[in-house]
């Protein structure tokens, strides 16, 4: 069983461009359930011509609502909803572009947390100079120990091997300077025990480690990481509309040589490829979505659940927390 | 007196870059004291056929040396001798691109806090797509206490203020989304605190802020600014990597025609453009370079350090921790 649950009413531009975005990931093969507003849902299937499962889930949480309140008290929310298929084993698990709190409560609360896992984590797909990176924890966890940055780093190792393919990957601390002794207390003890792990653990790498080909898994708290990748959006944000100022200004035939050959570079520096990023720790495939998702993100979200789910991900992250 | 002294030992490329930076800053109009080996100075000085002053200081302190011993037990450094000349207002402050904790430490130690300062704080000049934007700490103080970041906020008004001319700095908090209430128990305090000062303060900010126009100072810890200000260049450098790539593919036509509209974007990227970064809350001005400085990055943090002083930084500083 592959098949994923799509919260459709959660995200900006739902349920418009969620269902949009469900029609195109199941032309490409994802077997995908909808979840919410029975009769929006209808409307959008008729206007995209389009005939998909549905269960019907009428009521949404909002931004800023108390998350535990809010779960308890419209247990038919559609990404409550979403959660309870995947507990029950009906959908292998469900992509959300909602709440990340509300998405993440509902994992851990309905899916549940596999055993051992002390907190579920947030992996987010890099590219970089050489084979993309997994940062752990982008964003689940603000404040953490040491014993919970080991855990983010072995499931974030586990999905480099199983999602991207990676041989014994490179696991390094993000930190302050390269040398061991840098950084917090935080980065301290945790460089210690990365040390006397089973992991294949490399050291320390800086912010820059995306301009190189140093790890293949960065681990660091939900802070940090949050602000590591929001900081890589905002940069290459900021120099797209320095190029694209500078390309306003030359002559037809150079831009029309340059432009196709920008276009790859985009599409690698693009969050959109990939759509989301995993919720890793819990019973089920779990990815939270962008909430400002477009069709062709959502399709790219639901087929990275798919690719977890195919691949045995909850599975095999359980295995390596029973035996690390 | 707007006296210069810079740390001509400091830095993987001194003394010869270091004193042809020196060079160039006082080609510039900057005022420069050269304090280092004096033997080694004059045989750069000579291939360079200029005559600066000099001061003879034969010890250097090494990466990864224990600071406080080796400033005890090396009073003869370069970087101590910088800082006792600044303490004994032989110079306005100094410029050193060796090791950022020996400068620190001996600008702590020596030339001493401003009265009322908890902590100095390292801040960095950040590209944007508006006016740039100030970053306190980037790596002075990875631990620090919500007290410690409203000082810091302040003191990087002051410089927004007096070095780039900013009126009535817009104050922001580095955190992990936009709303109040949002982070770890750090930032919730600090949002408080900062609400209740009488900075200009516009709330939080995500690290997204670079290709925005939303704060002209944004406050953080000296952990999550020294990854913020690396990540920034990593993905800068990566980015120019890719357009670089690209480029090589196009005709000579279309890229003679490109190359030089690029020049202003690599320009305004571009650390060495700043040289180096000011340490706030000491008794004169101290600029901290980096490592791998070049001559011009030398001579810009150089012009950097002489702005600071032309410009009464460090009394306005203590002005306004005074009265703040």
């Amino acid at each position: 069983l592959h098949r994923i649950a799509l919260d459709v009413m959660g995200g900006d531009n739902a349920p418009a461009e969620t269902v949009a975005g469900a029609v195109l990931a199941v032309q490409s093969g994802v077997d995908v359930l909808l979840v919410g507003d029975s009769s929006q849902i209808g409307e959008e299937l008729e206007r995209a011509g389009a005939d998909l499962p549905v269960v019907h889930a009428p009521d949404t949480i909002e931004m800023g609502e108390d998350v535990g309140r809010a779960l308890r008290e419209k247990p038919a929310s559609s990404v409550a909803t979403c959660a309870r298929l995947t507990r029950d084993g009906e959908v292998a698990g469900f992509v959300s572009a909602g709440s990340t709190g509300a998405a993440m409560a509902a994992a851990a609360l309905i899916v549940g947390r596999i055993p051992g896992v002390l907190r579920p984590t947030i992996a987010t797909i890099f590219p970089t100079i050489g084979t993309p990176t997994v940062v752990v924890d982008s964003g689940a966890n603000p404040e953490v120990k040491p014993e919970h940055l080991v855990q983010f780093a072995a499931m974030g190792a586990v999905f480099s091997e199983v999602v991207l393919g990676v041989d014994r990957p490179r696991v390094a601390l993000l930190n302050i300077g390269e040398e061991p002794g840098k950084g917090r207390q935080l980065e301290k003890d945790t460089f210690l025990r990365l040390q006397a792990s089973h992991l294949r653990f490399v050291g320390n790498v800086e912010g820059r480690a995306l301009s190189r080909d140093e790890a293949d898994v960065i681990v660091t708290d939900g802070f940090t990481g949050n602000v590591f990748l929001k900081t890589v959006e905002g940069a290459a944000a900021l120099l797209s509309i320095l190029f694209l100022e500078a390309l306003s200004t030359i002559s037809p035939e150079a831009s029309a040589e340059l432009v196709p050959r920008l276009e790859p570079i985009r599409h690698r520096m693009d969050y959109e490829n990939t759509g989301g990023a995993h919720l890793l720790g819990v019973e089920g495939v779990v990815v939270i979505a962008h909430g400002s998702s477009t069709r062709r993100s959502v399709s790219n979200a639901l087929r990275l659940a798919a690719d977890g789910a195919e691949r045995g991900l909850p599975g095999r992250v359980a295995a390596r927390i029973a035996a690390p």
